[in-house]
């Protein structure tokens, strides 16, 4: 090899010829379960409302979420020249998800990493994703190889992470926070998810997971945007019923106007 | 190869001379964030109230939530000889964590599945676990390498399976169900975590995160043994200061009596 310096780029995959792409965001956390698919799915929704063009690669391929929240019957389809064909929301929003390939919605991925791995990159790379604003990407729990394949060979222009007010989950965000900082990711903002519950009747508000320590992690990474989004079981409905879409949050105008201003 | 049957015999690993585990439990969801380390704690502690010799091996190597529920700072020391010394909680649980090694709790794990999976091996066959009544496993989310390994490496006499009300939530960890199902791991119980909030100031209660199907499934995969965990602040608080030891959860205690009767 001629080039004897430290980089990533012999590890690059790029997306196939045609697909144009203007920016890539990562939706991470290190921790399951804080709602990474739910804000992804919002975040998505309201840039598709904008008039932007929307593609989201549901890179959690053992436990993907998104093809339920927007209630996606569809497939992915394959072509003859070997190009993958997105499944499209009701508002028109691409979806890869492995989900929308398996037999059923809950056959196990019994597969080592190398293939589940493999998988993730066919699916940036195959997808016929046509011209883009944004793709978004839902990234699984964890700091091992698929977060490390997303951010070595695919081309990331952010993170945004997700949190909930537990300290424990903050140490694990922290964790990730770590893992983009070493791979040179910047981080657009964090999102700390169930901050509170607003009890429908009474309109008294219970912190149910704590108070969070999200601005204390805000400040040390020095992450300027922080949003906080109430439990909302309205919103954990939809989902159930496929329709994300639906869903105004304007709790997330923060973190929207910054990948805007990408 | 002289054995041309199909078994996982050869990927076996066993603990170290001089350990005796009388049962393994691996606690697993498939989804993050569901309170799998929550659970595995409270079982844990209650078993060890009542006399048993407890282990906790924390699986999810990249997001490990068992020492901080624990509030231990005590780390795992090597011996000369290879062996690991687990760290002991309050109560006298041995444990063996990745967060117990590292230098500091918030370290990113940014390894190869390869690796990661190598860690689980040594925590399992080179911790001197001594005499054991019940060694459980904390597994990490997925259906991907480490759960795939605990299944087929080490000898699991029986799963707990961990889910919340959401409808999303469910679909995730019925895949990890019937990967358990396809290895031949007996379920021995479900528990519904998040189940419901009851407001401490008015005691009215709260389906926050719906109605959920969690019934659904234990009928569906013939599970007999169900417990529904509320959402309680308390608990979140006390293990995120490392109390976990000192919380009474009766609603566990049929899948206690499960474990025993094992």
């Amino acid at each position: 090899m001629e080039n004897k310096k430290l980089n990533f780029d012999k590890f690059k995959v790029s997306p196939r010829k045609g697909s144009n792409i203007k920016k890539t965001i990562a939706v991470m956390s290190g921790k399951g379960g804080v709602g990474k698919s739910s804000v992804t799915s919002l975040i998505a929704s309201k840039l598709r409302k904008d008039g932007k063009k929307i593609a989201i690669l549901d890179a959690d391929i053992t436990g993907p979420s998104i093809p339920q929240a927007f209630g996606i019957e569809d497939r992915i389809r394959a072509l003859e020249d070997g190009a993958m064909i997105p499944a499209k929301s009701k508002s028109g929003i691409e979806i890869m998800s492995i989900n929308l390939v398996l037999d059923s919605k809950t056959s196990p991925v019994v597969w080592r990493s190398s293939i589940v791995t493999n998988v993730l990159k066919q699916f940036y790379s195959e997808a016929d994703w046509g011209d883009l604003d944004y793709l978004l990407i839902d990234m699984p729990p964890g700091t091992s190889d698929i977060p490390l394949t997303v951010f070595q060979s695919l081309n990331i222009d952010g993170v945004i992470a997700v949190t909930t007010p537990q300290d424990l989950v903050g140490m694990v965000v922290e964790k990730s926070l770590n893992m983009a900082k070493m791979m040179g990711k910047p981080i657009l903002g964090i999102v700390e998810n169930m901050s509170y519950f607003k009890a429908p009747d009474t309109g008294k508000v219970y912190k149910i997971f704590g108070e969070g320590a999200t601005d204390d992690i805000a400040n040390k990474f020095a992450i300027d945007t922080v949003s906080k989004l109430a439990i909302n079981p309205k919103i954990t409905k939809m989902i159930d019923e496929g329709r994300i879409e639906d869903v105004e949050e304007k709790d997330l105008d923060n973190i929207i106007k910054k990948i805007k201003n990408l």
